[in-house]
């Protein structure tokens, strides 16, 4: 089993290369190669059973992609991308990355006549408002960002390229992704983290939005889960519909503070400062509240069950169990 | 009023310019100069009011779209595309001319720093099976050819150059246009005039599918109407939900016979044979059938009321408004 990750270098990335490492194994095989890219130098793991082998450039350039997928890789995970405040106000920057980085990735793989499986990691943010209370897996497309709209054109692509038998694509549409260890990032969703994790290391956090916001939500440790095992799953049972959204934890910005303040107390949701970003709220107010992810949990993924299992991820995962304030 | 045309030598191309031409006027203003592009050399019009140029070449090439442009339409209707049966056939021609077609286009009027209306022909081949009954407008997409997956992507390009103000696009997704005039074309939806148009001429004619298929279909004038519907519309109220389901007339094609036959007798449906063919089979069956167009009603965009009536428009304006057999 030999492995690409794009994207290597990001949050996502690093996780899913440290539960590559400690499992040895994907989809019931050993994995025997890992080539990681990204446009930072990617940071190899420590103790792999496998060769590891790090690129850095630029994906969207033809002769980057051919190299990668020279090694004949069984399952790409492309994870590359500029985050969606960058991608908006770089709409240059955004569509050579997002699109460009994609479509000659999978034509790489084309010319490379190989057949892995991709897991690409689409976003929430393919859908935009107006949208019904829940919405259903048969709900249209209609980005209100350019991210979400490179995203929506990378899942008809993967879905076509698969259909065509170039390769066998699975698109998954993560939920944001929380609590994002480390610094804030350019994300216009960076704050539903940072309010989180800021007070949790004792430092204040602003609040762009409005507390009675809803979003959906899901834990790193589970964005790793879907990717494995969109890795693994029969791609006959997934059908010629390739792009899926995953599952998460559907809350307002008020019950993730709340869910903060029975781990953590006053003391933490204290440093939430209400900081009104109009940008920032047009953008959130375009992004979907709630969807039913049917197709994603018939299909056996899996996430948490509440925001507070959320936060324990994080204390879990990043502070070693414990909250150090 | 300067309008560039690009498709101008196909059917609806060729259809919209003659109605230009007679009208002298689009969107209450008067034409000053119309541009015409298409791979193959356009046929000005006869009698024109305006100053009329014509440009033969491949679109997907940037400084063509430069030349285009530079003349500063105000209304582009971007008609330009291989058909569904072509792009199925020839993977990177799809791609090159319905995907990067209209990319480049559009990369060349924000490079212009014009914001014309853009009016962009999609299709409903945007859709994929399994379908409900009737088609809402927030059915997603999930195209099942290449040629379906290049409009879906043109149409996501469409709603983010419009949302960011390069341009002010209204994508309209077309319905089978039928009776087409002249020869067979290469789109697998071709049969659907072949059974009307051979008959009413005397000839025989090939049915690869069921009778009991259902499909949407509209007269090339309507086609025409859409176009000049969607020049003319205040994009205000269609906000940011750009690309529409137009209007048609859902029949089954067992129904678009009896048609034939109450207009033309058993000697015109008798000429039609049962040749069933596996290939534009498997493409019609992942087309949609019906559709609600609740929208584009809405918005003032109309069609025939029967199928009766789509071939009385064919014999009125392809046949002198007689039956020559």
């Amino acid at each position: 089993m030999r492995i690409l990750i794009t994207g290597a270098a990001g949050m996502i990335g690093r996780k899913l290369l440290a539960r590559l490492t400690a499992d040895g194994a994907l989809a019931g095989k050993p994995i025997t190669a890992i080539d990681l890219h990204d446009i930072v130098a990617p940071t190899p793991p420590t103790g792999a059973a496998f060769t590891v082998k790090t690129h850095q450039g630029d994906l969207a350039d033809p002769s980057a992609a051919e190299a990668l997928v020279a090694a004949k890789p069984d399952v790409i995970f492309h994870l590359a991308g500029i985050v969606s405040g960058e991608a908006e106000a770089n709409f240059d920057l955004g569509y050579r990355v997002n699109l460009d980085g994609a479509r000659v990735l999978f034509d790489a793989v084309r010319a490379a006549k190989i057949a892995p499986r991709i897991v690409f990691t689409s976003s929430i943010a393919v859908f935009g408002a107006p949208f019904p209370a829940v919405i259903p897996d048969e709900f249209h497309l209609t980005p209100l960002t350019s991210y979400g709209t490179q995203k929506a054109i990378g899942e008809a692509l993967l879905a076509d390229y698969t259909r065509k038998g170039i390769f066998d694509g699975i698109g998954i549409r993560l939920p944001t992704i929380v609590v994002r260890p480390g610094k804030p990032n350019k994300a216009a969703s960076g704050f539903f983290s940072g309010i989180i994790r800021e007070p949790l290391n004792g430092l204040p956090a602003d609040l762009p939005v409005s507390r009675d916001v809803v979003h959906t939500h899901a834990s790193p440790r589970s964005a790793v889960g879907f990717l494995l095992h969109a890795a693994a799953i029969d791609g006959a049972l997934v059908g010629p519909r390739r792009n899926l959204t995953m599952p998460g934890v559907g809350v307002t910005v008020g019950e993730q503070i709340a869910a903060l303040r029975t781990i953590a107390g006053d003391k933490a949701t204290a440093l939430i400062r209400e900081a009104p970003d109009a940008i920032v709220a047009k953008i959130v107010a375009g992004w979907p509240t709630r969807f039913d992810a049917k197709r994603a949990r018939e299909l056996g993924f899996t996430c948490e069950k509440s925001f507070a299992e959320i936060i324990q991820v994080y204390i879990d995962e990043e502070l070693g169990g414990h909250i150090p304030h």
